[in-house]
This record gives C-alpha cells, structure tokens and sequence, in this order.
C-alpha cells in the first residue's frame, strides 16, 4: 500500500501520541479515513459534575478530537474555528459513549463537520457541529 | 448573614464538592453572585493536544463549569440546553486562564450567559455563550 | 380522516396565513408532517446583498420558517430559543433553494432541528440548527 | 481628510448602494468605523409571522447587514463563515430596533463579531454572533 493511502492514519496516530488529554480521557480511535473519524470513550468517576452525570466538557473533547483527527485526516494541517454541541441526554458512570464526526461542507480554506454522540444503546446523548480553518501546513514532508 | 444572602455560594459549595471533573482540572472559584461566576485554572502537560496546545476540551469545560455555577447561583437548579465556543488564541503549559460568566438574558424559563476566557496577560482566548432552561427544581428546601 | 390526522396542515395554513413576511418571500409548503418540513422559494433581485448573491437573511428565514413549522406541528405552540446557519455556497438571481427540518432530538420541553438548505442542483448552500422551547399551549382547542 | 480615513463609510456606500434586500428592509447606517457598525430599522407589518411578531428572520437579517459592513471596513473582502442568532424578546409593528456590531476578536484570516440588537426602549431583543474569513481581495484599488 502506497504511503498516499494511509495518510489519514499516519496523522493521527501522529496527533494521538502527543494528544495527553485525549489520552487521559482514554479515547479509542475506532476508525478514521479522509474526513471521517469514529471515536469511543467510557464514562469513569472522575468524568462526573455535580449533578453526578458527565461534565458537559467530556463530550464535548470526545467530539472535538473526532473534528480535529477528521479535519486533519488529508494531510493538512487544519484548525478549529468555531463549534457549537448541544447535550440532549445526561451520561453516568459506566457509559460507553462514540463520537461520529462526518463531513458535511469541504472548499479549500474551510470545513463544517457534524458529530454525532450516541450512547451504548445508540442514543443521541450530544450534538456537536464544527468549522475549521484549512491552513497551508502539510502533516509530512513530500519525499 | 441571612441564608438568604449566601446562597449562590452555598449552591457552588454543593456543586463543586461532588464535580469530581472540575477538581480533577483544578478549577479555582474567584468570585460568585447571582447570574455571575469567575473561575481560574492552570494549563498542565496533561492538558494539551498533538499541537502542542492546550486542548480544546479545557477552555469549553472551564467555560461550561462557569456556566453551571452561575446560572444554578439564584438557588433553582438549571440545565444547559446549547453551548458554542471560539477558540481565538492558543494556550501552553502554564498558562493561567481565567472564565467569567455574565448573564445576558433571564425570563423565568431561558437564561443566556457569555463566558469570556482571558489569560494571565488579559488576552482574550475563548469566547463561549451558554443557553440555559430553568428547571422548577430548588436546590434547598426552604425551611 | 379525522382531524388528529392532519393537526400538521392545519397549523401550518393557520401560522402561514398571518405570515406575511414568509408570504413576501414567496415561500411554498413542499411538505409538512410531525416534526418535518419541506419548504422552497426562488431566489429574486430584491433579495441580493452587495456582493450580488442572496443576503444571508433569506436563507435564514427559509430555514427559520421551516423550523418554525415543523415545530409547531404537533399542534403546541414552540418558540426558536437558540439558531445558527453557515453558508456554505452562494446564491445567484433565479436559483431556487429548498429548507428541509428534520428533528433531532425532542424531550417534553426542548427540540432540536436541522435544516438542510440546498439548491436546484441538489448542492448544499446552508447548513441551519435551531433549538425551540415547547410552551403548554395548544393550536387548536380540543372539542 | 485623506483617502484612507473614509474607507469605511466608502465601502457600506457601495455595499448599501447594491444591497437590494438591506434596502427593502429600510435599513439606515446610523454610525461605521473600522470593525464597528450601528445600524436601524423599523418593524412593518410585512416583516411579522404567524404569531403576530417580528419573523426571526427581520433582526437575523439586521445583525448580518451590521457583521457585513463592520467586518468589511478595512477594504478587504470579508465573507461570512458561521453565525448564531438568539432572540430574546418578541418584536411587534413601529418597533424600532438598533443592531451594534462590536469586533471581539481579529487575527489576519478570521473576525469575530458580536451584535447586539435592542429596541427603543433599549432592553436587549437578540444576540447575535458571527465569525467572518478574511479574504485577500481589496474593496478599492490603490492609487
């Protein structure tokens, strides 16, 4: 396979292994192709606010991690403008909750994804949209 | 003092004591009233992302814990319904950023809170806005 | 069929009648059901900016019609809390766009909606969410 | 005064001068400079809805015609990314409403602006938020 194919890889593995808090969180990487990335993380304890669900801040890293491995899936180096997520259903300990980021606007300066939160019963727990700013940097030097 | 008079830090004691994830981000609360909050945290290595910079997760949870605090401050408890976040200027290691909550709209069902994120050098970093719907949930019982 | 069949058509006409703004738009009813709503008009001079393409307005006000309707559907009266809408291509003289609202999420006082707003070639030209409280009152009073 | 000092109201002149819908609307620019734009309008019955209020569309429209003008009084084109519109109370006929463009935020590719609109009696009506891209193009030539 050509080193063109696995390029949505190679970034993010790249973004992974120095993304602390991502690792913290103890997000999975489930799957990610050009523009397209699925993300899992399991509620723990420490996740939790004080009405003893999850903070609002843990679904909405899940998702931001899902925009930022998608939008910089082609190689480019891409950087969040602005993103909105709405929580429609709380989240306790123990969920295991997915991220599915999904592009659904592409022009060669910006990007609009949506991604959806579901729960282990593949219901909507939070929707998030993002839109981010395409730069020039590339990812990895052309050989 | 009357209880009265101190109930938005009553309810932020209460809030914070069992909000495992604003502890676990070492959130600091500067100041609290009715409809105003002002927390403070400190970007750790274990905070930031593949760029090297903060996550986006740390700003939108100091903000979303700003949010929580100061709309669930009059005594009656609230729940978030819609969040969006700008990220204007990158955070490292050590920064010290601080999210003050204002509220920008309250009828007795919707309330609407700006949360301006600003760092040590009073550099505006984040701008988060927060709609809120008022539950007819009191967080005491009235004596 | 009896009357709880079509609450959806009869809100609509009701709201559409006294809408006079929609009515200056021209806008059609493509379609309306239980939480969805089809709505189309044709793009015409007196609705360009200084650009020369469509003022962002209008497909806002398609897209916030279209919310409108399709929350109201269920024949209680909802009001838009919270909207946002990108505009992810333009719009020339003579293009007719259409705004399809599909429900997201729906709790017994919160709603969310997207609204797809695309153009004669099928292209996406507005991505639009909207959040509605749903009040107790109703459309019709029950026999 | 030279040139440069009246690029702003230079360029509304020419935006407002082609903006067909701004000028249906009966929009007056009551005050613009270099990232800042006060604009008026009054409520007729041709803006109203169904339930007898201002469409939401009519202050979207205002605040989008006040982030156009602000964001574009540098003399660089400036397109319109991502906006969000909270309306916070109704608007009925002869209400006569102001739109405040305010620059939040400014780097050489991106703005962000905050609107605010009120009514005459200056209690706040809607919130508006917008995020512009900055492009390359100049609105005059250099002499």
């Amino acid at each position: 396979m050509s080193k063109e194919h696995n390029i949505p890889q190679r970034v993010v593995e790249k973004m992974y292994s120095e993304d602390f808090f991502s690792q913290w969180l103890g997000i999975k990487v489930v799957a990610i192709r050009q523009g397209y990335c699925l993300l899992q993380l399991t509620i723990v304890k420490q996740m939790l606010n004080g009405f003893g669900i999850a903070h609002g801040g843990i679904s909405y890293s899940l998702a931001d991690s899902a925009l930022a491995f998608a939008s910089n899936s082609y190689g480019i180096q891409s950087v969040s403008i602005e993103t909105s997520i709405s929580h429609t259903a709380p989240l306790t300990e123990g969920d295991v909750i997915n991220a599915e980021a999904t592009e659904v606007s592409r022009t060669n300066k910006i990007a609009i994804y949506n991604v959806h939160v579901t729960n282990q019963l593949n219901k909507t727990v939070a929707l998030f949209k993002g839109t981010v700013y395409i730069t020039h940097k590339e990812w990895f030097q052309k050989d």
